[in-house]
């Protein structure tokens, strides 16, 4: 049996990694469960709800220093890092693309350090531990939830007596699981949906969830359905029509991210000038190194000049902490429960799913 | 033809009495439109839009004083009433049932005061003139739209590789035009949706739409199917349990609203503290005579000890400014056209719609 603990998140990630549902499930395997105090709250989990699982709600010191398995939402401070001991397990997003000076220093002293978002989504064992997966999908619902809440009319079309009411036009770009996801929720809203992806692939994807797909006179379809390169001129071609389709719609959410990289602009600068006042823009996208539409700042929400709002939204799965959290956990036991063996941690660096997550030097570590 | 004008409401209010497509058609109709400057700006309209339509951006003074026609959302300000000269007819939602001291003063000066609150809803003629139908329908939708932005989890049930997120149970009450949009709203989203009502009649338009009745053991139905008085230990049993059912629900729309009448008090105090953490209230009833959840303020936001939130939400047509005016302002449109007659402004005391809605002393004005 393991001593598994979670602690608030110190960069304010409302979200938690064990929910007491999740509590409740490792204590009844024989665990011992550590929560700080107050690490809950943020999710809507009271420390009572803890304790009456079974799990033991301790200071943040007593939660990281006991902890065999430790887990969180976001990496740890340094200062945290730098006392995880020999054999200590963490389970986390660990921001592996970002500055890892202090999770190798952590991984070198013999912590197994397993980062959730290098989880090996082709695997289909490892579905279940796939937190870009649940968080995008929260993010996506939560995209297509606030665009109707910013957006000054309705998003179905209303019919009444004293005339109709035309539906929101809704473009959605990028078909990954949180534009489906951002695409259904608009739908479901009534909104008049259109979905874009590079990948010509996505045009099924889009179209089966009843949303129409942007065309663009570009034929991009290689070799094996894959998206060809394009020639210059094609390129040009392309950015130009989609920009001046982009314009014409009443809301446009965003969702081009890729872990790690700077994502890439998609809603120029012109173009957000060319859309009629009122128009809702929310970019999932939106980070310090920039987002999908010119202009947006992540956590903010600007109004440009000629009346567009631009909704930078670059972390909104927080935004839903209790759903968020209760994805999370659920996906944070399935990674616990794959490392222990007969009550025993087991960190299987040859393992392929936990050793593809596992970062610092594996060599130390199996 | 007559000289209709808007003036900004002095309130604060967003909405606007003239859109650019209602001035279209009245400067078709051959009238000259008066629309102050920046009157339309809160509801997404510069003045801009005005002229390329054909109407003139006034001062605020040549709007009231060159109107025929004045039109509004609330009531003008004393001041702008005490310069209404005789013949000139206000449109407005006038407040009629509050204290009518300088209305009455205008109505005597030869004023004609048409108080849209007061429109016989009955007279399928008076619907498209309907500003509490259109206006709730506004409400209605956005309250469902704000308990999905303001709950924690998802409205829809999400099966995922983690597991399945439940859907989230609202319950609506009050079967009106709001609740009715409320109920489809959270329809749309995928909630498991709940209505209630003291009519007995709503209980076929609740279940038409899909959502389920709350029942009470109680039998309210009477002679002709309209609610019967229930004897006091019947209403007790009925609260009684109407309140353990309410404290079931993750979120509560309460729409319970009668224009000049204090609001009934439909969820108690108790009910509140038996609530869950994260479970959300909307509250369109919510005034400064009361609404319909003890510790609802109008306009704000409340978060209780235990974790529930309370919105008080009376006005929340005026968040959704853009498309309340464009209903507004049709609205108003169909009254103008109903008291211009051959080019020229007629307001029939005899006509049994424009009659009842006039308020002041009424055998000066026909």
């Amino acid at each position: 049996m393991a001593v598994i603990a979670t602690v608030r998140d110190e960069a304010g990630d409302p979200r938690v990694a064990i929910t007491p549902a999740t509590a409740a499930q490792l204590v009844k395997a024989g665990h011992e469960v550590l929560v700080a105090k107050g690490a809950g709250v943020g999710a809507g989990f009271d420390d009572a709800a803890y304790t009456e699982v079974g799990a033991s709600v301790v200071t943040p010191t007593d939660a990281l220093s006991k902890a065999q398995v430790l887990v969180s939402v976001g990496r740890p401070a340094a200062s945290a890092l730098s006392k995880l001991s020999a054999g200590t397990v963490l389970i986390a997003q660990l921001d592996s693309w970002g500055d890892t000076a202090a999770l190798d220093k952590a991984a070198a002293r013999g912590a197994h350090l397993i980062a959730l978002e290098k989880v090996p989504r082709q695997i289909s064992r490892a579905q279940s531990m796939d937190t870009l997966t649940s968080q995008a999908s929260i993010a996506g619902y939560r995209a297509g939830i606030i665009a109707a809440h910013t957006y000054g009319r309705y998003f179905p079309m209303m019919v009444t007596a004293a005339g109709t009411a035309k539906p929101a036009t809704v473009l959605v770009l990028g078909a990954g699981v949180a534009g489906l996801q951002a695409i259904a929720t608009a739908r479901r809203l009534g909104a008049r949906v259109t979905g874009y992806d590079v990948r010509p692939a996505a045009r099924e994807e889009v179209t089966s969830m009843g949303a129409a797909f942007l065309e663009t006179s570009v034929n991009a379809v290689g070799e094996g359905g894959y998206a060809r390169e394009l020639t210059k001129e094609e390129a040009a071609t392309q950015q130009r029509e989609l920009s001046e389709a982009i314009a014409t719609f009443d809301v446009v959410i965003s969702t081009a991210k890729v872990p790690g990289r700077t994502p890439p602009l998609l809603v120029t600068k012109e173009t957000v000038a060319a859309m009629r006042r009122g128009s809702v823009i929310v970019d999932l996208a939106a980070s310090d190194k920039g987002g999908n539409v010119a202009g947006s700042v992540d956590g903010e929400t600007v109004v440009t000049k000629n009346g567009v709002v631009i909704i930078g939204a670059g972390a909104i799965a927080a935004d839903m902490a209790p759903a968020a959290s209760d994805a999370y956990a659920r996906n944070v036991l399935a990674v616990v429960n794959a490392i222990v063996v007969d009550g025993e941690v087991v960190v299987d660096a040859a393992d392929d799913v936990i050793g593809a997550m596992l970062i610092g030097t594996k060599e130390d570590v199996a």
